[in-house]
């Protein structure tokens, strides 16, 4: 459905083909080519994700120091010819620049080009993982993205509860860890407002780190009460998005009758169950 | 609906006027002003909750002492303020005074007061961070009283159970943690029943701290029996609060009987069920 | 309805009378003396467990020693004189002795009278703390007993799924823990099969206590895995529980219409929203 | 129906009698003789397992080593005669070599006899304990099969969802990860990546060992916000399988129509979706 843009434009014919032909490759994911090219981009992907990972381990860059950089420059030099054919072959060039997929591929190669200017630098060696982020563009090619829809759908229209119940739960952590920041001595950890609220956290979500732990009976059973109540509440935000994913569920298999008008839940009836009338 | 009662009382015409418009501001969440007065009322809150962290961390403390207790009593004067303004515009004075807002405004500028004649009393520093629950009172502007309405019956609805269930855990951990006292040498940690209790609340609610841990082989096979029975039994409050947040959300998208008015339940009911006619 | 056996017994007159009132009092929940005696029981329990409590905390049993053997004993003869008035007043003695809740009201006072043969036996002590069984006796005073029910009922009717469950954990924690065994030095914790067992349970419950933790790259990559299970499979209890008790609340609620025999779900429906008869 | 096999084969009529009877002992589990069988061999292999637990632990292998290996080459040689008779038995012996059971078969009994050759390798006496899976063999004689499909089915159906969402999670695990790992000081134990992200799983999903935690008050922001995540999101899978399983199980209540036998899946449909005939 692109294509009709490039006879819009007046370009020369042989860079019009090669822009035709890039675009089935880079666009298309049904096309034999087109799968091609989105495998060889997963794979780039993870494996200068591996990178950082490598890089990131003191024995290794010591070791391979050298190769780990040779990698990490073709890769990076890969991924800026993918963004400028991007660039090149889009129909609206500053729409793709500006767009979330277009930030993101940029921001893919950027840190590799500033840590020339900055070495050492390790924050940007860091944001480099952030390319795993490229791994939703190559999704298209598998049959996930209409049950990942549904799932964000579903996570959407629960939006107002789940914001009610994470208000309710900040609320509560504030006002336990404010009182277990009376209760406990300071040498338990409990040693500000803010720390013991992290604690409150810890021990509401069933986390429970114990590098900080009540030691004194009163804060040992208001703790307790904190664990029951993280133990229970926990329905709270399953029972949202149980309801909402069943809903969501329920309404892809909906049809209507169109003799009487009603709702078809069955996804294979051939006749209207209510009205006797074929579909 | 409020400005009725302005005109039974009879008072100078000035003040009267001052009133209505403060009521319009302070109640009304749709006007203008009302949203601004809610929006400014929401920072003060958050700004007073931060004071009370910041001054429980102590480097904070020694450093900008003086900066805070001011700002502490600038937002004191405008909370004491807002309180007297309240009660000034309230229909029922003594009413307000005595509801659960009322009493929560009080109790939001009192500790403040009561720290002039008993300095260093860091108990009333903390009783500030109460002052959080008053954000519940800006909520209104949101869209989201409806919300938590529905969550509040469902967990209403479904009370009688989660009780039942509650009572169930709290055996549980007893019997568990009194046989944990017996099992394990105190040396582990488990000092005393009630220790044991705690430890066995720690371990069914999947917290898991680790500051108090089986060592005997027999310990940890009870330790692993609780765990999996907590791991498992969490299935069963998720599954009350799922059932009645659907059955709450069914009856939101109700229909309605155009011959008794009453409510259908039934999706694809034919008939009324309350007064027999066709729908 | 036990009162009509009081006739069939050839027993003096008074005597009979006063096992009636007896009756009336031990087994009447709904009459005011049966009440009282019911919570009595229940504050007689909870002082008796908290006693337990108590007395397993050094620095108490050092201190108030007396007391609490004064307050022990007093408490099991109260209890053992309701055990010997249950037997009497038993229609069938030999069937209370032998039930449930014969052999807990004997396991309640036992322990108490074998600690003057058996001084300072700590194990004797503790088994006191099951007295909290008692407690579901006297439950029935409540509403609850309709509720608990219902959430039996549905453990029950998923039991074979959640044994299924069971079985695929047990059998997941097993092949874990020996692949950690071999995968983990001995001085990480892993010092033998089961105990690295009981730590594959650690982790897939979630409980994570951090007392045995994986220290090379491998086994930290396999416990991630066994993490990121155990986070997505307690999906499958819950579910299966809450699919039960979704059913049993419905089946609570369902009525049949006498005209056309179809299930009405609606509880306060007066006509059947299948053919629009009355019901 | 493996019956009519026999008739095929030319063989001595003595043999394929023995064969006819081993084949209902093995294979039947209705039989007396073939639970008996099936009991047997849950027994062998229960003990089987339990032998390499009690061998890994080091004191009981000092003390008992010898007996333990006498138990488990007597084993292995009832295991071996086991599966030479299922060989022979087998119509296709082939296949049932190359089945997935066929191998778990041959698997339980190729440790030992390596460790003759080998001798001292653990790894090979740990390899036993996936005996344990020969378990699942057995299970066929419980009615739990149904149970256990049931729940397979409704994990399958809902596997696009479950890598969706686990696809999510990684990605979400490998951002916080790298960002802890800038934000956190190496000695907390954030010391690369890949470690960093082994912490983040360990928190996401609520395990929190504790041996790795954060101790700057960004990092410890950062640890509270995933922590909450972690806990929201649960939602999430428990949501998608609570629903597939109700599907599943209303699936097994269908009705079937008389005209044209499909399933009719409303409960109140008064037509044959399918073939429009009246019910």
């Amino acid at each position: 459905m692109e294509t009709s843009g490039a006879h819009l434009c007046p370009m020369p014919i042989a860079t019009g083909k090669l822009k035709q032909q890039l675009r089935v490759i880079v666009f298309g994911a049904s096309t034999p080519s087109g799968r091609l090219f989105d495998l060889v981009l997963l794979a780039l992907i993870l494996i200068s994700v591996a990178l950082v990972f490598l890089e990131s381990v003191s024995e290794v860059r010591e070791r391979y120091g050298l190769a780990l950089r040779v990698a990490e420059f073709t890769i990076t030099g890969l991924f800026t010819a993918e963004y400028l054919i991007r660039l090149w072959i889009s129909e609206r060039r500053l729409a793709y620049a500006v767009s979330f997929y277009g930030l993101v591929d940029l921001l893919a190669i950027i840190p590799t080009y500033l840590s020339l200017l900055v070495p050492g630098s390790q924050a940007l060696a860091v944001v480099r993982a952030l390319r795993l982020t490229r791994i939703f563009r190559v999704l298209r090619m598998l049959e996930y993205v209409a049950e990942a829809r549904l799932l964000l759908v579903a996570l959407y229209a629960s939006r107002h509860r789940i914001i009610v119940f994470m208000l309710a739960v900040l609320a509560m952590v504030t006002v336990f860890g404010a009182i277990m920041y009376l209760v406990e001595p300071h040498e338990a950890g409990f040693t500000s407002v803010p720390r013991s609220i992290y604690w409150a956290i810890v021990t509401l979500t069933t986390v429970g780190y114990g590098d900080i732990a009540p030691v004194t009976p009163l804060g040992q059973a208001i703790a307790a009460g904190i664990m029951i109540l993280g133990y229970a509440i926990i329905a709270i935000p399953t029972g949202i998005v149980s309801v909402e994913i069943a809903r969501q569920t329920e309404r892809l298999k909906q049809r209507h009758c169109a003799s009487c008008g009603k709702d078809v839940k069955l996804a294979d009836a051939r006749f209207c169950p209510h009205c006797g009338k074929a579909l």
